[in-house]
């Protein structure tokens, strides 16, 4: 297929693939374990014999990009080394040494009428998968379909096009080579940007839509698909230092969680402290925020304890927080720092302004960890633990497709399972309804 | 609150109403078993106690009901007599009884990491939930909402607002006496019909709309909702006679599915027989179906059989389907019959035609069983079982909101697990990422 030249070639282009995928989709809902387990080991082969010629795909998507002036940090995430090639490869292994969810019957139990009532495990359908530059992402999401039983249809970034093609040509030959339909895994062929709003509203061939990229990308998305949408929107995460706590252990693990990595989505942007620790934890962690260059946007009581440190204030950026402040998701070397009274305003702010992503308490009261758990209302809540652990390798899904700040369908790191449907099958000897 | 007489004054009380729920979700979703438990004991108690009250306010549901000439059927369902009073009042006290699912924790395990991660069931938040004429569901869906944990903002028919007035009062005090805000169950208080438009619309403060009602409300609903809808559509549930199986349990099961009663969403509307079962199946089902006045829609295989047996075509009314008739929900002595020529036919047809609702297969053939439970995209898939069974209280579920005809988040019968979500728990011990 190429390129369509007109809106009516594009709506022909993309009815096509939501067909096609359609059909594909209950080939591959149907196929034994074995027979996925193929096409991913099949993949992963064919992604280390064409390395040479999938770094000259991308090569040309690198230059197309460095000529259209795309900055270095973007330009990274484009590239395909032999090592990301090597990573995807590993991955595609690791999903086809996973059991297969798909046929899964849980809960069975014989009901009163004599029917016994369970939930089978079945694949969703047709997923679309709308992402940006990071062309390995091709391969992830391929894999988890292939995994999960769905077909889907990928919509990659258009400076990656040339490395996409390449990577869904390998993905294609796995599926065929397995004996499992080509139209599986389909790349939307055109950089058409028009393209998306027709994926996203085909409800008759597109179950669900999963969306990686900036919170407008995902915003505009959600508001037009006709579909559902895995949204992931900005990871606001907070750390909130109890009292009491074990102090070391506090700053050790709020440290992690701020200064480990500043882009992620899981790195913790605003630090709660309550009023009876401040004294003691404010100036450790400043400390180390101070040497490791983190501005620190603090409320009046946090400022005033680390004003008061010389040590720190002679080198740290230490600002007034304005209320945006507690919104913020810095992705940077900046932090929100907070002095609360206790748990109940802790609890209280981090459902104001958390973004429901993942938010920590760190504390050695068992009844503060019981109730932070239950009411603070994200995708993920931790109990002393680092928030940077809010992802599917972490969590033991074995990967992951996303990490959803969703209540509905899926929550939190979206695996396999997000993936699938329960559907009720009972199971009868001739009952009937009285 | 009185009804708004102004699109402003509407707004305003719509908005009202969704801030006043969203403060009380995060109070309900805490609320110990013990106290849910003590409200819907109390709702029980007072619902009994004022049987004159309220038969005395959906009396005058029912005048002005008669007055605007609404026929028999409608009039029955909206009618509050002792007895449906008494069957919710017991429902409340079951629902009491049931084991609380919020809070649980499911899957805890260990990472690599030393974390361990596990899901904890909570509630969405708050739900809209949209319905006509029988104002039972009123204290259904408040009692559903308050052993689950969420706040909900119902919306019933404008003919059974006194009923729905009489009966919310009832909720909220019980709510109140249990030291529940009273503001978790709210009653939408005006018949104007922009307040549908509004209530879906709401995303800050209603996390998912479940409307019950007519095919082109759902549709109608789902298009214009800025949330999620827990769909039911229609139920165009099939059986399929397969071959091998047995005959005279094959009967009785068709007769059942389709005539126990025929207004349910989970009464057959199509029968499916394989050929090689057809000339000793057909016979004696269509002398049943004849015999109760069951219209027979036939392909002209099936018709040729039929017509065939003198003792049936003299009484019966055997017409030649069309292919509307394939996606056709009766809810009536209707049903469309077909001769497949086995298993794949039937799987195939199924999957074309069925609302996704409920399908069963009557066989004895282990494979073809597993196959058909795998293969038929449907929220419940039978063997050998009445399609009549698709319901909460037979599934063990205690008690259903709806019936889901989506593949997101809930299929099939939504008990209180429908209403609720997982969110991922990570108890450490200062582990952090490296």
């Amino acid at each position: 297929m190429n390129a369509p030249d007109s809106p009516i070639a594009l709506a022909q282009l993309m009815e096509t693939l939501g067909s096609r995928a359609k059909t594909a989709s209950a080939q591959i809902a149907r196929a034994p374990a074995a027979i996925k387990n193929r096409a991913l080991l099949n993949l992963a082969a064919l992604l280390r014999q064409n390395v040479p010629a999938l770094q000259a795909a991308n090569q040309r998507d690198l230059e197309r990009a460095g000529a259209a002036g795309l900055a270095g940090p973007l330009l990274d995430r484009l590239k395909l080394d032999a090592k990301t090639l090597e990573t995807v490869a590993l991955g595609c292994e690791q999903l086809a040494a996973m059991a297969d969810v798909i046929g899964q019957i849980i809960g069975l139990k014989e009901q009163p009428s004599g029917i016994r009532v369970g939930q089978m495990r079945v694949p969703i359908g047709v997923f679309g998968m709308i992402y940006e530059s990071r062309p390995n992402v091709t391969i992830e999401a391929a894999s988890l379909a292939i995994k999960s039983g769905n077909a889907c249809i990928l919509r990659g970034g258009s400076e990656a096009i040339e490395s996409n093609k390449a990577l869904a040509a390998l993905v294609q030959q796995a599926l065929t080579d397995a004996g499992l339909p080509a139209d599986a895994v389909q790349l939307v062929p055109t950089t058409d940007r028009e393209a998306v709003g027709l994926l996203i509203t085909m409800p008759q061939y597109v179950d669900v839509i999963i969306p990686r990229g900036g919170k407008g990308l995902i915003e505009r998305i959600s508001r037009d698909a006709k579909v559902p949408v895995i949204k992931h929107l900005d990871g606001n995460c907070h750390v909130y230092v109890d009292d009491p706590c074990d102090i070391a252990m506090a700053v050790t693990v709020a440290d992690n969680a701020k200064t480990q990595k500043y882009s992620p989505c899981n790195a913790t942007e605003g630090l709660l402290v309550a009023r009876g620790v401040a004294a003691e934890f404010l100036p450790q962690i400043g400390a180390i925020y101070a040497a490791k260059g983190v501005e620190m946007r603090c409320d009046e009581a946090a400022a005033k304890i680390l004003r008061a440190q010389p040590a720190i204030n002679s080198v740290a950026s230490i600002v007034p927080a304005t209320e945006q402040d507690w919104s913020e998701e810095y992705l940077a070397p900046v932090i929100s720092i907070k002095v609360v009274a206790g748990l109940d305003e802790a609890i209280a702010h981090i459902n104001q302004y958390s973004s429901h992503h993942t938010d920590a308490i760190l504390t050695r009261d068992h009844m503060h960890a019981q109730r932070f758990l239950r009411e603070v209302d994200s995708a993920s809540v931790m109990v002393n633990a680092s928030t940077r652990f809010a992802d599917g390798f972490e969590y033991g899904l074995g990967a992951e497709i996303g990490i959803s700040t969703d209540k509905f369908h899926a929550r939190g790191p979206v695996g396999i399972e997000g993936l699938t449907s329960l559907k009720y099958v009972v199971l009868g000897q001739g009952e009937v309804r009285t």
